[in-house]
């Protein structure tokens, strides 16, 4: 028997046309590459967004058609989020710091028809053009007073496509189901992957996230979101900001810029910013050289990688409040969130940091569960590790057009290729990528772990650890490390320096120096190419 | 085009299995017939309904059967909330504060097939149960040795029921627009109508109320509900506090005491809780008598009934603060909820309890709009009233058993029966209800204005306006007096007073002097008996 109640779905439309009638007048602040401070507002930013509709209807675009934006965070590129997801298309965010054959691949892919592109980056497509096969056009985001000399064909200028139309527009009545947004996962190895994001998976990602515990967003909090909005829709926080009427600051181009950041954070009363790792070192130490303070500031969620404790305390320093958040572009992307329980504030210093520093607390929409190489579920214990896997209305059923080769497995659980604990209150741990574990007399070896403790050496500049073949125990975790210039440490120093901070048989058994430990393109460690080197190594 | 996100479905057994996983050991306090403070976990609780599932089973409830309740607020309540719906079964809770023969019908209308009825009700079901035509038997919710004598026929014993039972159940995978449960409205006129939730309507509700600017719920809150758990679903925040963590007191029969009240506030640390204005009256009552405190308590929510400015300032003479909450059986129930924009906490006191006595501010995941007799939309200026209609996935569509006749307008919107304001901040305020509405001069009167202009006169009682027929104007309000004992108020007085505190237009031609005035059976005042009583008074 169905329940009787409304059908009515859960579209990007309904958070637009929310906002619109109880949050005209929440701010949209902006840095962009032709104004340092542009101010907008829900109200003026959604009319705009109509008539960016009815262009985008002239331009000729049919539903389902990917429209793709390479651009900064800032308020054209919201007004596209919404005026491009909301008739129907797809916004297809593209990251403009890939390597160059990456885009072609991906726009390519995407079979792109239209590309909206921040001045910044003409000269990239300039270079490529030749190779976009689908692509029709390209909207040039900026004034006609700022347009610049292009060799693109079909070139128009934002402002003067959107300045002509009327601002009123009958929107689709969409399936919740229907296709929103686009964004390729850019993996180590092969082609990027593109996640497909439906209207449902975006509002149910938003309403999942705005709790009290994790993004907490209201009409009382400013947001900078310092994470690009070419990178899983700016961790959803663009929408979540219309759902719940929050000022948004948005950094343009200056999303590395720690002065600029303190500026706008002071200038704007940025309450709640997200961001990377590197973005906040960045902050603390432009804080830290000038003396300067973010009073208004009170939280800051970090993720796409480990936070290092050494930052949290600088931020602790200044009464910001650092969470962890984990998820990926498969998960879009919000799975846990670290928020700690309340009998956690008062456990001891070190304690408090081992959970402040955890991936974070499993948010309610998302399953999880780490399993043994034969799926057998494993403990919530703290301890145990195992391969981390997710399930839920906003995980990647499926890459596009790769709709055979599921991402998920055959019952219905997706695969991080992470290797996690969780602990017994839902915090979960992550220990190592699954390709990088070391198996060793039958068991794993967290390589994040012992390369966390060689890097709290003082001679350490950089350390990795990987897996060689053992006689006999399979594999034994070798320390590669690069020295600290004008430091000259021993082997067995920094050997002996594990012993009392990890597990008695995680140590490795021999370290090597280098002068560099290999890099992905995103700045990881590529613990494959470091396999490739010591490929002839033997215990 | 499609997304390609997971297809899993939003339903009340996810909201179990995440709390079980991540929550096991958050609280569930009780009140109950045969214990004064009963204490379990969210751990304890779902193994316990992993029993009752068994249970359920056993006793041949098949998918969509309708299982009654007729339960206090307390854990075999919640036990039952979860292990009925999660089953695939309709859990139907129904109001024992109706009149027997209204039970006697709901019971019927909906074919309930078992009871779980508190002891307390037992007399009421005895009398009845001839006349309960689909009932196979009854439960109740109660141990062996506190098992009461009845006449009933086929009675279980809740503890015996289940203890036999395996803790282990395989839940099915439920479609999640599968009814979940069933509250009947009683209406002032008419059979009693029943709205049918769906696990999907339930968990959509609960997503969009537990934001920051809402519920708010979370691991850092204890909340108790007094509003029952027969009244549609606890306003929700039986689920809401399962999904976020929140501990839950549970003041069983004791809803209406403001002693046991304030004592669980106190002993359990209780920092929100929800219920109705005269909940709130007595509670405030006995802290005002008894000299208690209770500092724990943040917040209230006060809904059902509007909430006098002198309740909302003595509570915040004990540093709690009250939001107003609206909302009906038909939506889930939440609408609207009032928490200010940060700007309207630096009003002058007047102009902020003006705001904060409103019904509240929208909540994403309804639409609202207020139209004109011809269906015209009319603005959100907060002074043009007009038909308060809403629409959204967590709205009744049609009643249950009367699905031809829709509850819903042809356009898609449900009409609440209410007449409103709504600002351009997106507060709305009731001014009346749409059959009570006074027409004049082809304006409208709010009877609701002038009865509480009116009410402010230390001689006045209780005070109705309702409209009479007059030969220009059409209709004119009569204000109808019942005067406090001891007082002489004079006619000419009560008008004068009005000067001022209303548009002159709208001051009554007429004021009567009643003995009483009529109310119905839920305590509200009867403007139909009371329209019928005055039916040849003419101008």
């Amino acid at each position: 028997m169905l329940g009787q109640m409304m059908d009515d779905a859960l579209t990007i439309t309904s958070i637009m046309k929310f906002a619109m009638k109880v949050f005209p007048d929440t701010e949209i602040v902006s840095v962009t590459g032709d104004n340092p401070r542009h101010r907008s507002t829900f109200g003026k930013a959604f009319t705009r967004v109509h008539q960016l509709a009815n262009a985008l209807s002239k331009l000729g675009c049919a539903p389902g058609d990917r429209i793709a934006t390479l651009a900064w965070n800032d308020y054209r590129h919201f007004e596209l989020y919404y005026g491009i997801s909301c008739s129907g298309y797809v916004c297809h965010t593209i990251n403009p710091r890939l390597f160059p054959e990456q885009v072609s691949y991906i726009v390519n892919h995407a079979e792109d028809q239209w590309i909206f592109v921040d001045p910044a980056f003409l000269p990239m497509l300039e270079q490529l053009q030749a190779e976009l096969k689908t692509v029709r056009g390209f909207v040039v985001l900026t004034s006609k007073a700022a347009m610049p000399e292009t060799s693109l064909n079909n070139v128009r200028c934002y402002e003067e496509l959107i300045e002509a139309e009327a601002d009123s527009f009958t929107w689709p009545e969409l399936d919740e189901n229907s296709a929103s947004s686009l964004c390729y996962t850019s993996g180590t190895t092969g082609n990027p992957k593109g996640v497909l994001y439906s209207h449902r998976s975006t509002v149910l990602h938003c309403l999942g996230t705005n709790t009290k515990d994790t993004l907490a967003l209201a009409p009382d909090e400013t947001i900078m979101p310092v994470v690009p909005m070419f990178h899983v829709n700016a961790w959803g926080s663009v929408y979540g900001a219309a759902m719940a009427g929050t000022k948004l600051v948005f950094p343009g181009p200056k999303m590395g810029d720690g002065e600029t950041l303190a500026t706008l954070i002071n200038e704007e009363g940025v309450t709640f910013a997200l961001g990377v790792p590197t973005v906040w070192l960045a902050l603390v130490n432009y804080l830290q050289e000038s003396g300067s303070k973010v009073e208004s500031l009170q939280r800051l969620v970090v993720g796409g990688a480990a936070c290092p404790r050494s930052l949290m305390e600088a931020m602790d320093a200044y009464n910001v409040d650092m969470h962890v958040g984990w998820g990926m572009t498969e998960m879009s992307p919000l799975g846990t969130y670290n928020t700690l329980l309340p009998w956690m504030h008062d456990l001891p210093e070190d304690e408090k940091f081992a959970y402040r520093l955890k991936a974070g607390r499993l948010i309610y929409g998302v399953e999880m569960r780490i399993v043994d190489e034969e799926v057998n579920e494993l403990a919530w214990d703290g301890k145990v590790s195992g391969r981390l896997q997710v399930r839920g209305p906003w995980i990647c059923k499926s890459y596009y057009k790769l709709e055979d080769s599921d991402a998920h497995l055959p019952d219905g659980w997706f695969d991080t290729g992470d290797v996690a604990t969780i602990d017994q209150y839902g915090f979960m741990q992550i220990t190592d990528r699954t390709k990088d574990v070391i198996k060793s007399g039958g068991e794993w070896i967290s390589s994040i772990d012992v390369e966390n403790a060689a890097m709290g050496h003082e001679d350490v500049a950089e350390a990795a650890v990987i897996g060689v073949p053992h006689p006999k125990w399979t594999e034994r975790p070798l320390l590669v490390v690069v020295k600290r210039p004008g430091s000259e440490p021993q082997k067995a120093d920094l050997l002996g320096y594990l012993d009392g901070k990890i597990a008695k048989w995680w140590i490795p058994e021999d370290c090597v120096f280098v002068e560099e430990i290999p890099h992905t393109a995103t700045g990881k460690v590529s613990k494959k190419d470091l396999r490739e080197l010591f490929a002839d190594y033997s215990y």
